[in-house]
Parts: structure tokens; C-alpha cells; sequence
């Protein structure tokens, strides 16, 4: 490997205005997408209209279709190749909220706050009601209130209180965190029983006993059941949602409410206090296609012998549906639509072909990345590899919100630090210097690791990801950091577009053990 | 003063344990309260009954009198004498929101968050239709959209971008911020030509175009404004609201949006996307009794000859309507009303007389203040008083939120530094060791300053007050924090006890100069 990398040092021709540890790059090209990325850029625009113009990009719903057509349009206009929506399997049921009205009405009338849960069902119209406040640790305890919850809403007691921050919403990492970042080790594979520790045994009580109450719910017929969503301020986080599956088990119309509101009504009615509420909660289910589907473009390559190797960038397009998933994660699709906009407009013709794919239902289980990678490159599973698995050199990855790119988590992969290191080296001055041998999880490229191509998601700002907008009903267009946007588009352009050119294909580690041997 | 002073510490009797800059500290009776205040608190539960149980407490409406009948039910209860509601003079009407609901239909479906602006009407019942976007620099700029807005619902453009904060929302007193209030100089009285400023104009522009756009919709017969609130996240700061006089000007319905929410609905509008909105805003006004009424409670004095003088304490016990009023006041109220009880409950018989006072209206103008000092001490216009001015000894405050007592603002009023210090001086370990000369504005001790009473307000944490609870949607229970208002409660109530056992009365400052005359 190194003596590749020196011979194609000497071999560099005068385009290659600077050689940095055996890597070549190109200082002209960078200045290019340096130029385009930073002062003429159309991230802002891109992201407005996955957001504000699309609303939220839940997986199967009418307005995440919305999305993926005025991307394909927008891909097409701008001159890419095979732009399409690619089936990547079976999904389920599209679902979208079509009415979101609850209040106190009883001590005193006031609006709440709260979520429908995904994939919840309508309340039965209008409705209008006691509030019953349970108090079940087992499920033994459900028996007192048989037959008393017939259309009533219900909410669970809890010893919640929240609790307020004391450190800022917004965060940049620190040049102190990002040099700690940079000397972790590989993490060793841990195993143990944890399927036999007390927290595990506590937790599978708690699972039993909420799907007992789930179950309880529907026999009583409870007309809207209130659970807590995490979060304060009027910041409501959702959680996973019921089930999108056609067969899934029918469940409660369900409200992620409030940390505030829910805890008024708890106390009043802890207190003895009579709380009674009205609601109009009308959500959709959408059953005429339940397929799932990824945008796919490309820059075709023009090198004969590398045209068929393929450099991939992409960033989940689906979002949750409480706000428009601005930063989880129209962020990285603006940012992953722009890179390959700034490529495009700087004239490149890549050796290699360059691939953008917005992969959809992430949030459900990377399901729209694990579905392609199946479908073009092997299962995890057996480790049985297609054709394809050999010619890709890289998948980059954007999912961590609106933070700039500050380096590159490694995933375990020590070759590619040198190469990374010179790619970085250009934008020094716009504060990503950082490689992390560490893995980081949770997102896509964690689809195209497990099947031995290497794949990354760079180091981001975690900016109000984590405080205000993950999944939550405040994950708008507002929060997006136009500046920090323009970097990464930049950044990504770059690493892109050396991969494409670079001699050989980006080293890879040694190949994963089939998971289902473990 | 100086004399008496010293002559009391001399004939200190035993029971007075300490003696600190010649005021005298009943360390036995400090220890009584602390016992009391610290250990047997009724804060939270008295907070708990004037927020989630009686809802938002704004002048006139029936939840304010709600809370004003539990307040005297429990302070006749605790047996207190005079219990009343006294009325300090005309308010205007009463209102209550009785509906609230407001949601995006096109370009897809998203409910908002959004707080009827108080005092503004209902709309025609549920009502539909296109947002229309208005630029409008000048008056004139209006003409355009004249015949097309009947019925529609109405946004105004901004400049505005949501301004995230860097900073913790919660904060209190760093050692060096009370020490640099401890070291101010008493505020100078400031004159100048405001009113001919660059600034002044601006704002008197601004004014008149509102007023203008004001009666511009009305005449259009606009279905609902749209205003922006202040506030990110979800939180919702409410503004002064329309006029409560019997005699108002119409307005236009109202909803002061979540800055998220109006933002998003601009960008669409100013971007060509059509937007419809369905809304449900019902109000109600409530005519039937237009006065305004404090809360007064009193422990009566023993001693022959001071019995007659009285120690006032107070907090304004209304509040904004988008939440409960929890930091601003039902804290400042239950402290007060806990400081009551624990003077009660050790037993405590008064040389002077001990009144609380819970006002109303302060929202509006400190009005319920006013009119109480109106109608018992004198008119700061005129600076004709009445012979009960001579009998106040003090009037202390709180309306700082939830945060903890650090000190008093002595308002200008040097002659109380060596007793305040004294008196202070036991609370050292609870963290209220700061006097500072300054003047605290925007609250009712400043009724009593104005009528050469002396009147103060505590140095409090800051907490959240300002960056999420002040006026606010999320003002709940939820932000009070309950060791920090059993210490307020302790140490007020051992401020009160000293006033009224001291051979004298507080020293006063210069009377002010009558208003009318500036």
C-alpha cells in the first residue's frame, strides 16, 4: 500500500499542486469546490424546500413521496445521471396526522402540548372525557380498573419530575474534546450477559407490563391514552411509534404529551383534583403501496478501467413527523445534494462513478440502506458478497445534524488515516482536523460496514442535536447553521472527490464475521 | 438614629442572644422560623393549589377569583384576622380563553403553537382559509391589499431569525456579580431629550403603523392575526395583550405564535408557497364586576403603643394566561403566604401589626398597589398623604421567580444598611449575605417608594425567570424550586419579625417630589 502511494507521489502530475503524507491532493479542484461550496451556495434552498415546503418525511407517508419527487426533479434539472426511486424492499403502512387538537377543560380550560404517537390510530371524532390516572407496577393492578376506562383518557402516574438543564442547548466541541476524540482506541467487541443482569431483568418487567397496558387499553376500549414525551420547555421528543406493519395488533389513540402538561394533570389528579379533557386526533394510514424506496443519482465515471468502481455519499431522507426534520436529517441530504451540485457545477468529470443515494425509513432500523446494501452487495448475515461489494470504494455519511464536519470517524479503519489526513489537511481553516479511529453508530453507513466496504460518517458539531431537536417537535429549518452547512457540502465534495480519482479504491478492513454465527 | 441605636443594644434583655452593628437579632425566635420555614415547609402545597389547581390568574377573570377564595379560605383557616378581598379600584373586564386551536392545512397538515393575545375577541367559530403575507413599511404600502382580506388569516413579514441561546438557561448569583452589586453607586436620576432620539422616532413610527394595521384589519374585517411571540423551542412569551377597558377599541383576533411556528409560515409565504390555516379561538369577556380586589390578611399588634404601626408584605398574586403563573407569582405569593404561616405557627405575637397584601392587576400597571396605597397612604402625584403613611414601618416584595433570596435592593434608602445587615446575617449559610444601594424597578414596592414608604424587593437568583418562565407559556410548577422558596419564606418571614419587634420604626428617605410637577 505505501508503495503505491509513493509512486503515485512522484508520478504527481502538475494539477497535483501538493503531496501530504504519500496522499496527493488536489489543491486547484479544492479551491474549485472551495469557491462554489462557500460563495455561491444552494444548500439554504435545498433545505427549505425538504422542510418547510415538504413538512415532516416519515417513512411511507405522502409528504416524504413529496420530498423524493421535488428531489428527483431537482436532480434531473441539474444534469445527473439515473436519477431514480429505487425499491428497497417491503416497509408498511404510510401514515400522516390529519388533526392534532387536545386541552384541559376541566379544573380550567388549556391547550396542550402533544404528539400523536406514529402510527397511532384516530380518536373516535371528537371526544370529550374523564381523566383516569393509572397506577399499575404490576399488572395485577390493571384488575381495579376493569370497566372504568370505557372512552376515557388515561395517563400513567409517574415520579418524574424534569429536570432543567444547566448547561448551554448549543455546543461546539472543544479543540480539548476533538484531541481526545482523536487518541481513542479501537474499541474492543464487548460481551457479556447483560441478558442476565438486574437492569436487563427490571427492563424486560417494564416491557411486559407496558404491552400488558397496551393490551388492557384496547379491551377497556380507552377512547386517548396520554404518555410523557421526553423533553421541557414545550420541546417534545417522540419516540418510536406503534407498529407500520399490516398486521400489527390494534393499540390506543395515543398522545406524546408535553413534560409540562403532563405533569400538571398527574399532580392535579394525584392531588384528587377532577381533570377532564377534549381531544380531536385524526391520523391516516396509507396501505396502497407499502414498499419502501431510496433516491438514487449519479456522476457517471469516464476512467475505462475505473468507470465501473463507484464512490457513494448519502444521508437518510425520511424524517419523524412531529416537526420537518431539519436536522434529522434534511441537513445531510441538503448537504449530500449539494456536494454532488458543486461537482457538478465545477465541471468534474470523475474517473470513478459517484452515487448519491438518499436512503429512507432510517428511523425505523436503517432499513432503506440495510434493504440497497442487500440488494447490491451481500447479507450481513451469511457474508454471502455480490460483484458489486468489490467495487465500492466508499460510503460517506451525513446524520448528525446541523454541526459542521469537524473529521472523519474512522470505524476501526487504520488504513485510510494517511489518506484521510492529507484530504483533510485543506480545510484546517474551516475546523475539521479530526481523526477517530472510534466507530460511531446509529446512522447509515453502519449498513455498508457490515458488509466489508468501508464506510464512514464524518465528526459533526453537535450543536442543539441532542438538547432541542433529535426527533422532536422542534426540528425546523430555524435550527439549521447556514455556515456550518457550506462547510460540509464543501468538505464532503472534496473527500468525494478525491475517492473518485485516487489510483487505488480506499483501503478496507478485514471482512466482518457473518452475524448470524454469533 | 444612630443613638437609639446604641441605647437599644445596651438594654438588649436576654432573650436577645446576638448583636451585630448595633441592631439587634433575636437569634432564639431566627432559630424558631428556621426550624419552621426549612422543616415543616406548606410552600409547595399553597404553590400547587395557586398554579395547577386555579390555572392562569389574569386580572378579572373567574380562575384569578378562584385563587383568590382558596388564598382566603386558607388564611381564615390558619386564623388570621381581617381576612378580605378589598377592592383598590376599577380594573375593567375579565377574560378567559375557552378554545384554542390553530393548525397549517396546506401545504400539509401541522398543528402550531400559538397563545390567544389576552383580551382579544373569538373567531367566527372555526374558521378556514388562505394566510396572506403583508409587507407593509408605511401606511400607505396597505393600500394594495385593501378589499382582500376579509376573512383571511393575516402574518406579517419579519426580518427576524430565531436567535438560539449559547448560554444555560438556568442561572444564579456568581460571588462576583453579588459583590459588584454590593459596590453600586445609588443610581443618578437620568433626564434627557429621549423623546427627540433617532430612536424615540423610530419607535413612534413603528407604533403609529401599528395602530394603523390595527384598524386596517378591523375595517377588512381580517378573520386572525397572526404575531410573532418571543421564544424558541416551543416556549411562547405573551405580550401586554389588547385593552380590558369597558370602552376598547375593536381588535382583531389573535395568536401570538410560536417563533418556530410564525417563522416557517413567512418563509412558505414569502417563498410562493400557498398556505391555508383552519383555527378555533373562542374568548370570553366577563362584565359583571369591573373592580379590582387585593387579598388582605393581618396578624394584629400587641403592644400598647406600636400595635397602630404595621410591617406590610406582599406579592402580586395575578399573572399572564399562557400558563400558571408559577415563577411570576404564585411563587412570590406562596412565599408571602408561607412567611404568614410560619410566624403563626411559632407562636409569634406582633408588637406592630403584620399584613399581607396579595395585589392584583400588577400585570397591567402594578394597579392593585397603586389603589391600595392610593387609598391608605397618599397620592405620589400630589405627594398628599394620608396619616396611615406615618404607621408603615416597611414593605417588603418578592416578584424576582423562584430563585432564592441573595440580598435586598435597599432602593436608595442607606439609613436600613446597618440594620439589614444584622438582620441578614443568620441566613449567611442559605446563601442572602447582599445589600445593594440600588433601585429594583417593575414591581409593587415601588407604590410604596413612590408615597416615601419604604418598600423593597429581594435580590433574587435569576433562575430561568428570564430566559423561559417570565410571561411565558411555560411559567408551570414545574420551574419552582422548592428549597429555594422554603429559604425566601424563612428569611421573609424573619425579616417581618424583626420590623415589627423593633423599638423604631425603619428610617425613611427624603420624601419624593409630588410626580405631577416634572
Amino acid at each position: 500500500m505505501k508503495k503505491t502511494l509513493l509512486f503515485t507521489a512522484l508520478m504527481a502530475s502538475s494539477t497535483l499542486s501538493a503531496v501530504f503524507a504519500q496522499e496527493t491532493v488536489d489543491q486547484a479542484m479544492v479551491q474549485k469546490i472551495r469557491e462554489e461550496g462557500l460563495n455561491h451556495s444552494q444548500v439554504m434552498k435545498t433545505a427549505f424546500y425538504l422542510t418547510d415546503v415538504s413538512g415532516p418525511r416519515l417513512s411511507g407517508s405522502p409528504e416524504l413521496r413529496h420530498a423524493q419527487e421535488w428531489a428527483m426533479g431537482q436532480l434531473k434539472t441539474q444534469g445527473f445521471s439515473n436519477v431514480a426511486l429505487e425499491p428497497w424492499g417491503k416497509f408498511g403502512r404510510g401514515w400522516q396526522v390529519q388533526k392534532n387538537y387536545a386541552a384541559i377543560t376541566v379544573p380550567y380550560y388549556h391547550a396542550i402540548i402533544a404528539i400523536p404517537k406514529a402510527w397511532t390510530p384516530s380518536t373516535a371524532g371528537p371526544i370529550k372525557g374523564d381523566v383516569v390516572l393509572i397506577k399499575a407496577d404490576t399488572i395485577t393492578d390493571l384488575d381495579q380498573y376493569k370497566g372504568k376506562l370505557a372512552g376515557k383518557i388515561v395517563i400513567t402516574d409517574t415520579k418524574n419530575t424534569l429536570t432543567r438543564s444547566t448547561t448551554p442547548d448549543l455546543k461546539r466541541y472543544t479543540d480539548e474534546e476533538l484531541a481526545k476524540m482523536a487518541e481513542e482506541q479501537p474499541a474492543t467487541e464487548r460481551r457479556g450477559n447483560r441478558g442476565n443482569s438486574p437492569q436487563m431483568a427490571a427492563f424486560m418487567r417494564l416491557r411486559a407490563l407496558r404491552q400488558a397496558l397496551s393490551e388492557f387499553f384496547i379491551t377497556e376500549k380507552v377512547g386517548l391514552v396520554l404518555s410523557q414525551g421526553r423533553g421541557t420547555d414545550g420541546t417534545v421528543f417522540t419516540t418510536n411509534g406503534a407498529s407500520y406493519a399490516t398486521d400489527a395488533k390494534p393499540v390506543t389513540p395515543e398522545l406524546e404529551t408535553s413534560g409540562e402538561d403532563y405533569l400538571r394533570i398527574v399532580r392535579l389528579l394525584r392531588g384528587g383534583i377532577n381533570v377532564q379533557m377534549e381531544a380531536d386526533v385524526q391520523t391516516k394510514f396509507y396501505d396502497n403501496d407499502l414498499q419502501g424506496y431510496d433516491v438514487v443519482a449519479e456522476i457517471p465515471g469516464t476512467d475505462r478501467k475505473l468507470k465501473d468502481q463507484v464512490v457513494i455519499i448519502g444521508a437518510h431522507f425520511d424524517s419523524w413527523h412531529a416537526a420537518t426534520g431539519a436536522t434529522d436529517n434534511a441537513a445531510g441530504s441538503a448537504v449530500m445534494m449539494e456536494a454532488m451540485r458543486i461537482l457538478k457545477t465545477v465541471g468534474f468529470k470523475p474517473k470513478r462513478t459517484i452515487r448519491l443515494v438518499l436512503w429512507t425509513s432510517e428511523e425505523q432500523g436503517l432499513f432503506g440502506s440495510r434493504g440497497y446494501v442487500a440488494n447490491h452487495f451481500g447479507d450481513p448475515k451469511t457474508m454471502q458478497l455480490k460483484p458489486e461489494q468489490a467495487k465500492v470504494s466508499a460510503y460517506y455519511n451525513l446524520d448528525n445534524g446541523t454541526g459542521k464536519i469537524r473529521g472523519v470517524y474512522m470505524q476501526g479503519n487504520k488504513g485510510v488515516e494517511p489518506i484521510f489526513k492529507a484530504w483533510l489537511e485543506p480545510f484546517k481553516d474551516l475546523g475539521a482536523t479530526t481523526l477517530t479511529i472510534s466507530n460511531t453508530g446509529g446512522t447509515d453507513h453502519l449498513s455498508f460496514d457490515a458488509v466489508g466496504i468501508p464506510g464512514f460518517q464524518f465528526i459533526q458539531d453537535p450543536m442543539d442535536y441532542g438538547t432541542r431537536t433529535h426527533h422532536s417537535n422542534q426540528d425546523t429549518y430555524d435550527r439549521l447553521v447556514e455556515d456550518d452547512l457550506k462547510q460540509s457540502a464543501t468538505i464532503v465534495a472534496s473527500f468525494v472527490y478525491h475517492t473518485s480519482q485516487r489510483p487505488e479504491m480506499l483501503p478496507r478492513k478485514e471482512l466482518p464475521k457473518p452475524t448470524a454465527a454469533n
